[in-house]
């Protein structure tokens, strides 16, 4: 034997089944909404051609990216997130996808970041877009299904608050300050640090950047306002008339989002940016109330001229995205989540091997009947088979030994509650389908 | 707009929602199948240190993987299959991992293969592996895993055929005939290709291989044989003494798992080989009866030695393997699998602007009712809203304009059957309900 040690790349994990069951469950719940809401799977491949990634994310996206020359040396690299593949199935299948396309699709990414931040290389990313329509309902829907996914997660809508902004208002503000394309490109990016760094860092980027005082003094301000409630759209306007029609857009995009997911906790927030470049019309983040730290966990906006890089024709989008595994790391320290050792539901002990043509004859039973059933192989001591059956966390044990087997009966032990009910052989499935459900 | 061309690699493949609805329903099954049998999912990263995986699959493995060097100079490769990485999981996490351990995976892997043949660079494996034990119950159960999943998605009993042989067997005929270690590896690996290039091919290969008339006389003798009923066992061991205890294992672990599956063809078949070096004992593949151009479907085997390269310790395995794309290729074919084109059920028209509260609130209700619900975004022509529709599948209609606003009244409309209702607005999720189940 060579002896290979077993070992995985810093930032990559292995779920081991404690840790997968319970992602695979909540991965199902974030499928079931997003399909409510009529939103349809697509799969994308984990190798796209270098270019159509490049470019996209910024220069510090390019640097993280995993690109590498392939057998037949063609320039390739990992995806580094759902949205850019998605812009170029968009253009790439224009004509066969009927607009508007409502898809999700949840897949990892791959990013080579820096580990000591806590951060992995691998993640999975759950996306949901609407692309072909410019309809402010569109926007509506994306914000709805976000609020609609944390709840199915387990969330109240008083957990979390959806904090909503709009390009369009950005610019028309910073339109009004007389900022360049670039200056008002450097001031979003340096806002969209604000929770991370604070305003005083993000004061401090911005006098870096090369802003007067003044205009730094009223981008803070700006970035100071929220609205939660629309009765206090007008003291607003007063302050900011610039951003009357914009305002007044996404403020109606909040109602109609309010009508599908009554109760939401939605807030607009002047101070939300989005670092990437990308994005057009709203932009939004979502952060736990009660886990404050892990950042916003669900997030994205409008971008109508990303499918644009890959097509002669602009096509509109809105979208949204959850960071599994921050949203999971989340939901466990609030408790919402309770990790499931294991799917099985009952172990077959093996008391003598005479008695294997039972037990496999039980087994298939149990399984026909949709019980997931572990039958242990070795006719090991009973007690070690019963700790292997507690550890694991499955609640019964089936007992059928040549004592039994003479009587006709099998003992069914609820490991949960330590009872036993001591029942005829045809009536395994019934006693268990019974305190199952 | 730079206008790059939106394409992807050859080999990968995007699966838009047609595709892509029916491939998560079919891999629900297999999951559901796997988890009634107790197996648990776990999840490996793409990327792996290449040591881990090159000199598993012989030269032409290791030629057809992706390997490149990360940003951190590392020597890393894509996963080439499921069972290398199950592997270093079995050997990495030994102490942690209760023992047997049946855990499932279903993910994409990659190898750079020749297009030409239809072959594909990302395809999905779908196994299941039981981890530390040599009991024939656990060979039994993987042989029953294979019927049962296949019967699941939509097969009977006698559409297809498992063919079973075992390494044991093979190596106590090849002793018997004085082949060297060497002589045994090259023969399997003639005989594997007894499917492709026929018995004349294998004949070919063996004599290029430097083996006599005689022993290809005999080697291809053996490989005719096939035991479908155990009375068959005494001809063979008439024949082939040798045999006697390996068989004698073989024709057990068959009968447990006809007790598991009753009705499989399962057909001992001394012509099954397995490409792979690691196996050491069962072995196995799985036809299509009326699509035996798809080749083996569902294949596997016993492989005890290969957790040992990771590990001081011997971990004995045994597993199958279901290639996802050549299955569902196969199933659709033969007409098992049958599209859908869309998850959604309920397309609420779009008539007025002025009634989008009304549709919101009837999407959210649908929604919460579990009824995966589309919106239409823009007040369009009613013609093109429901050829939307009907277009994509959707069952049925919502249609509220400003007449039935005002009787208070909604049109469900059947698109499927072309009839319609006319109910109040707080029944049409009850009307659809009835309709749908």
């Amino acid at each position: 034997m060579s002896n290979i040690e077993p070992r995985t790349l810093k930032g990559f994990r292995d779920f081991l089944p404690e840790q997968q069951i319970t992602r695979q469950k909540f991965m199902g719940i974030i499928r079931a909404s997003y399909e409510t809401f009529g939103f349809e799977p697509i799969e994308t491949p984990a190798l796209e051609y270098a270019d159509i990634l490049t470019g996209k994310y910024g220069d510090e996206g390019d640097k993280l990216m995993y690109r590498f020359k392939d057998n037949g040396d063609r320039d390739v690299a990992l995806r580094y997130d759902l949205t850019i593949p998605l812009a170029r199935v968009a253009a790439q299948y224009d004509n066969d996808l009927k607009k508007p396309f409502k898809r999700y699709q949840m897949s990892p990414v791959w990013r080579a970041e820096n580990t000591q931040k806590g951060r992995f290389r691998e993640f999975y990313q759950c996306d949901a877009d609407i692309v072909g329509t410019t309809s402010p309902l569109a926007d509506a829907e994306i914000l709805a299904l976000s609020s609609n996914t944390l709840q199915k997660l387990g969330m109240s809508a008083q957990d979390f608050v959806i904090r909503v902004n709009s390009r369009e208002i950005i610019t028309a503000f910073y339109d009004k300050l007389g900022f360049t394309a670039e200056q008002q490109v450097s001031a979003m990016r340096a806002v969209d640090k604000i929770d991370k760094i604070g305003i005083e860092g993000v004061t401090e980027e911005l006098s870096r950047f090369g802003f007067s005082a003044d205009a730094i003094k009223s981008i803070a301000g700006f970035a100071a306002i929220r609205i939660d409630d629309a009765s206090n759209v007008s003291a607003v306007l007063a302050k900011f008339p610039e951003v009357e029609e914009s305002l007044g857009k996404l403020v109606n995009i909040v109602l109609s989002a309010l009508a599908l997911v009554p109760g939401t906790n939605f807030i607009i927030d002047f101070s939300i940016a989005r670092g990437l470049d990308y994005y057009t019309g709203i932009i939004f983040e979502t952060n736990l109330i009660k886990a404050p730290q892990y950042g916003s966990v669900m997030s994205g906006g409008r971008y109508d001229n990303l499918v644009g890089t890959f097509s002669k024709k602009s096509i509109p989008a809105v979208g949204t995205s959850i960071g599994l595994d921050r949203l999971l790391a989340a939901l466990e320290e609030l408790g919402v989540t309770k990790a499931e050792k294991t799917i099985a539901k009952a172990l077959i002990v093996n008391f003598d091997d005479s008695l294997a043509p039972q037990y496999l004859t039980m087994a298939s039973e149990l399984r026909s009947a949709g019980i997931n059933t572990v039958l242990y192989f070795d006719t090991a001591d009973l007690k070690r088979q019963l700790s292997y059956a507690s550890d694991k966390g499955i609640k019964f044990a089936i007992m059928y030994g040549l004592n039994e087997a003479k009587d006709g009966v099998v003992v069914v032990k609820n490991l949960e509650k330590g009872t036993q009910d001591k029942v005829g052989v045809g009536d395994v499935v019934k006693t268990i389908l019974a305190s199952l459900y």
